[in-house]
């Protein structure tokens, strides 16, 4: 290694090691372990342009163990991304800084994905070479691959032992996505101890049964053997590559490498500055750099802005020869839906029969699979189920990256992942699909989408005990609770057609939250009086004729018609209610209080819910006051209608509570 | 094949085919391709008393691929099992039948565990190995081996591609299970068609990386092969066994053998004909069974009750010749804690520093320990963070089966199933334990917990904005909510040692509940007027002067002392208000109606709740009148004391919220 890389790389470790010492907190560990695999990656082998990290034909880099964040930083800071300063490295970890303690997507410049939660960046990373994969059989034409990127991701023990990279894996190996190239960074070292103590599997024979091509790399601090490592791993076109780095956890500090204490706190002011004297770093002050070291990593960023200079070159070419290519790329990469879908008729166009609201979504899924090209996605290994087959647009898979249907097989976690990786990616449009009680499985996923504002569709069918049959293990009943509770997360559980298109609607033209449809198993039928007004989220479906209704009823999804039918049977007793359908909580809750207050005028006390799931959540417009008719048990295993007479879900229950509220006032 | 076996082979493929049929609902292609492998087990190999299917030295089977009940259902059937009728059979599916569509534990006799969720079966299936493992190092004695038995596990692609199985599967071959055997249906087919779609991994590799032994059957139907692989897996001393049979999903059908549609329908009364015509049956009448073989089944039968005999007389001379090991015994297996701890002063005794909440837990859990012999458990690679080490407890390892401190590794959805294993194996009393964010990934396994009625631990530290430094991707904000809104699951977040007592003691106590504990990172002052009342989930902290206090302020864990500290700036303005804490909202709402409004009396309407989480399932207490201090985004990097205060969560934003409802009145 050469005396400039030598001070190159150890720039990396000191710049990681006196930001987690300043903010007195932070994980100088890995960084210090993996500064040569992270510098010969980027300085030699990424294709990135600091000066434009938005460049559509990078490489990707997903750093998975998210801890590692300085190292990422560091690595930013040096390449010039997005004028990162030192005084960023500085505030690491404080207050509205751009280096909070894990990175995080959207916030600082050149970060690809917001990571933290091990094993999550693997399966995104996977995503993101989907989405490459994908996009390049759309778009490449002969002498012009405009899109033909590596993604790399890089991981400690934490992430292989996660089973979401297992899952992500498997399926990485049998599509064959070969420019998916993952590092692992094997130290032996856990928090608890050594990995004797939870982890002596042989991970390259793992990733071996998963399909991917394996390299070893004896010494982390060899950059020539990275080098070659990487160089083999591009040379495979038929499997994934992974690059296994034996590397020493605080490498370089005394009295910390090796152990598990170097893991997660400060090193230390005198471990430190040991750190300094050992690497012979010149001088001991905080962020000290040399200006040879901050010259050398600009003279590589002007050779990288090159690359995209030459593609651009070629992409204006591309556009001139394909010109309907051009047309299509922007309808991919830079068309904003809008208004477009409301006002198709035959978007919201649906007889009148009675009709799962499952079957529904996968209509509107078909119809809206020709206005929007790049619509993407498939099931957990449901898709009969589901209804999420886009006839016609071909099975996503090793012989045809170009289908649009993907199988992700029985791994929920992994295919929660994989949807973020293909938004990150850019250029598409996911939605991803199981039943709704195992959205339990994709949740820390759905929450990863969340907080990095992506709108990824989740469609999750089977939506409470009118599953029936298969009983209470698949059988919803808090898990509306569990993503209603969750910020930026918008849930639909739409009632009818009219509902189900606007829970679509909804998902299509999200630009930076998460959509849930929560759909029936059973037939509904259409409601009389369900409307667009469903986009706020609830509305009056019936209304009173008074004033100042005798009582609200307020429901979502299959029990809006028992609210309904009870409205009807309340009125052959002279009570007047109002029926206010609910598709989305979350949405209702975003409008202005004005609305709410005319859909549920606060001086109307007599208050019923219906919904064939937990109550929890629903007292927010229920009140001290009113009631519910809800269900705080796991279910049971029989036929659908027989269950919601078990389980108190009739008219005749709903009546009778609202009888019992205005009885009691 | 003996024609005997022959029959008794196809008797269970009669039976199931017949059950879904006439449930008209259900899944018959698995029991139809397995029922070779489960008779040759059953019948041959697997230690079991039907007679007694409780014997505690039985061997383990957990059918991991739950939809295929029936495979089970006809099983318990055929050997006599607590008195499962064919009438049984012929109600699957339906109300209040013994035979749901989906196993459940502690609903049918001879169900070891609640199954449906694909792969939690394999991590259940771990969890009870390690248990035989654990309290075999304990009680065995030369010549005395009074715990020793087998646990098998039966799954299929989808077991195998649910990354809770590789996280199971890579723990137990760390630990060299070697009483763990898996076999691994393998049909090649899934819903959504071949596996070629998405599964191609080559799962024997995968399982020897993990450091199992792998046994292929390459004949499911070839009973003398199923049978020699069991032996060999059973020869292995040193690596738990995986044996691969090839199977043909549907087999016997010949309209559906070997097609996805065999999976998830009834096959229909002409396929069922055809597969009894196919299988040389002697009547076609539904749940027809000819008497030899239930004679054959009821010879077996008759044999295997003489195992737990013998096992009887030894552990009668076990106890003579150990009567100290018959006392310990008694520990494990058969105290009731009851009123035991609850009245130990040395339990609830505290000093008056500030302390975290962890840190008290794991004070607790060290005084625990001592009283329980049978407490085990660990973290997701977290116990120093998680303070879960048992100091003296030795480390559960392959070299010493008898350590109560378990690494799990970094595999939280594993390790919420083992622990579901542990408690289901019986003798012990499990807690798991990792940040209480990522109870997002274990929780669809302590969903299984609440539905199975196992008092399994959950210890969640690291509670909220808190955390701080590591930011939103560690900041739990909505898993207050989730966990809540889950049935049968108790949350306790508790706000000092006293509290911190009473959360442990509830979870120690309960028999049917799993508890989780929410655990403050951060330092919290005793609160003056906390007490063992906590143990009612809500209780007053600090009354008003008033019988009608002028308003409420309730809250949970670190925001108690915020609530105190507003009554008493309250005070200052004459506004006299009643502080409720409320360590656990579940536990509250079990409470008698009188008791809840004689701590919320209804008239007060001025309510606040203060908790650094989503307000979701707030309002049940707040009512329409109320307001949340909490916050509904994901939080932020940065120092937690400037977190608290920059998302309002002080004592002025507090009596600032209390003042504007009063005034608002």
């Amino acid at each position: 290694m050469s005396k400039m890389d030598e001070m190159a790389v150890n720039a990396i470790r000191i710049l990681a090691a006196d930001s987690v010492q300043k903010a007195n907190s932070g994980h100088p560990g890995m960084p210090l372990g993996c500064a040569a695999v992270a510098y010969e990656l980027w300085a030699k082998h990424l294709k990135h342009n600091p000066k434009n990290p938005q460049w559509i034909n990078r490489d990707r880099f997903v750093l998975s163990a998210g801890h590692g964040s300085t190292l990422l930083y560091s690595l930013l800071h040096l390449f010039g991304y997005g004028g990162l300063a030192i005084e960023d490295l500085a505030r690491f970890r404080q207050e509205d800084s751009l280096t909070p303690g894990h990175p995080e997507y959207g916030h600082t410049v050149g970060v690809e994905a917001t990571t933290g939660p091990l094993g999550a960046g693997m399966g995104m990373a996977v995503g993101m070479a989907m989405a490459e994969a994908h996009l390049a059989a759309i778009f490449n034409k002969d002498g012009f691959p405009v899109v033909d990127h590596y993604t790399y991701a890089l991981g400690g023990d934490g992430c292989m032992m996660e089973g979401i990279s297992s899952e992500a894996f498997s399926l990485a190996g049998t599509l064959g996505l070969h420019k998916l190239i993952v590092f692992y960074d094997s130290n032996e070292i856990t928090i608890e101890g050594s990995t004797e103590i939870a982890f002596t599997e042989d991970v390259a024979q793992k990733m071996q049964a998963f399909g991917f091509q394996t390299l070893t790399v004896e010494d982390g601090n060899d950059l020539a053997s990275i080098g070659r490592a990487i160089e083999m791993a591009k040379a495979e076109t038929n499997k994934p590559s992974c690059i296994i780095v034996k590397t020493q956890i605080g490498y370089g500090c005394p009295a910390k490498q090796g152990k598990a204490s170097a893991h997660g706190e400060p090193l230390g002011a005198e471990n430190v500055a040991a750190l300094k004297e050992k690497l012979g770093w010149e001088k001991t002050d905080a962020f000290y750099v040399p200006a040879v070291v901050y010259d050398h990593y600009r003279a590589i960023a002007d050779q990288k802005a090159a690359d995209e200079a030459a593609w651009n070159a070629m992409f204006a070419s591309y556009s001139e020869k394909y010109p309907e290519m051009r047309t299509l790329w922007a309808r991919y990469y830079e068309e904003k839906i809008t208004a477009d879908l409301i006002d198709r008729e035959e978007f919201w166009a649906f007889t009148d029969k009675p009709e799962a609201t499952r079957n529904l979504s996968g209509i509107l899924l078909n119809r809206i699979k020709d206005w929007l090209p790049n619509l993407i996605g498939g099931s957990a290994d449901l898709a009969p189920s589901n209804k999420t087959n886009m006839s016609g647009a071909g099975d996503f898979s090793r012989h045809n990256y170009s289908g649009r249907n993907i199988h992700f097989g029985v791994r929920e976690i992994a295919m929660a992942a994989i949807g973020n990786g293909l938004a990150l990616h850019g250029g598409l449009k996911p939605f991803v699909a199981t039943f709704f009680v195992f959205s339990d499985y994709l949740k820390p996923m759905a929450r990863l989408a969340a907080l990095m504002g992506l709108p990824v569709t989740y469609v999750l069918s089977h939506d409470s005990i009118g599953v029936g049959e298969d009983g209470p293990t698949h059988e919803p009943v808090e898990q509306l609770a569990m993503l209603r509770a969750m910020p930026n997360f918008a849930v639909f559980r739409p009632a009818d057609a009219t509902e189900t298109c606007a829970a679509w609607y909804y998902a299509m033209t999200s630009a930076k939250t998460p959509t849930a449809l929560v759909l029936s198993r059973q037939n509904l039928p259409p409601l009389q009086g369900s409307s667009k007004e469903a986009l706020k989220g609830g509305y009056i479906l019936a209304d009173s004729q008074k004033a100042m209704p005798d009582g609200i009823i307020m429901a979502s999804g299959s029990e809006v018609e028992l609210a309904v039918n009870a409205k009807a049977a309340l009125a052959k007793e002279n009570i007047d209610v109002r029926v206010v359908s609910m598709p989305s909580l979350d949405v209702f809750a975003t409008q202005t209080s004005e609305y709410r207050e005319s859909v549920l005028p606060k001086n109307v006390r007599a208050r019923v819910a219906v919904e064939a799931a937990s109550d929890f959540g629903w007292d927010k417009y229920v009140g001290l006051d009113g009631a519910c008719v809800t269900m705080n048990t796991f279910g049971a295993s029989a036929p659908a209608k027989t269950l919601f007479e078990k389980f108190g879900f009739t008219t005749e229950n709903v009546v009778a509570t609202m009888k019992g509220l205005l009885a009691s006032r």
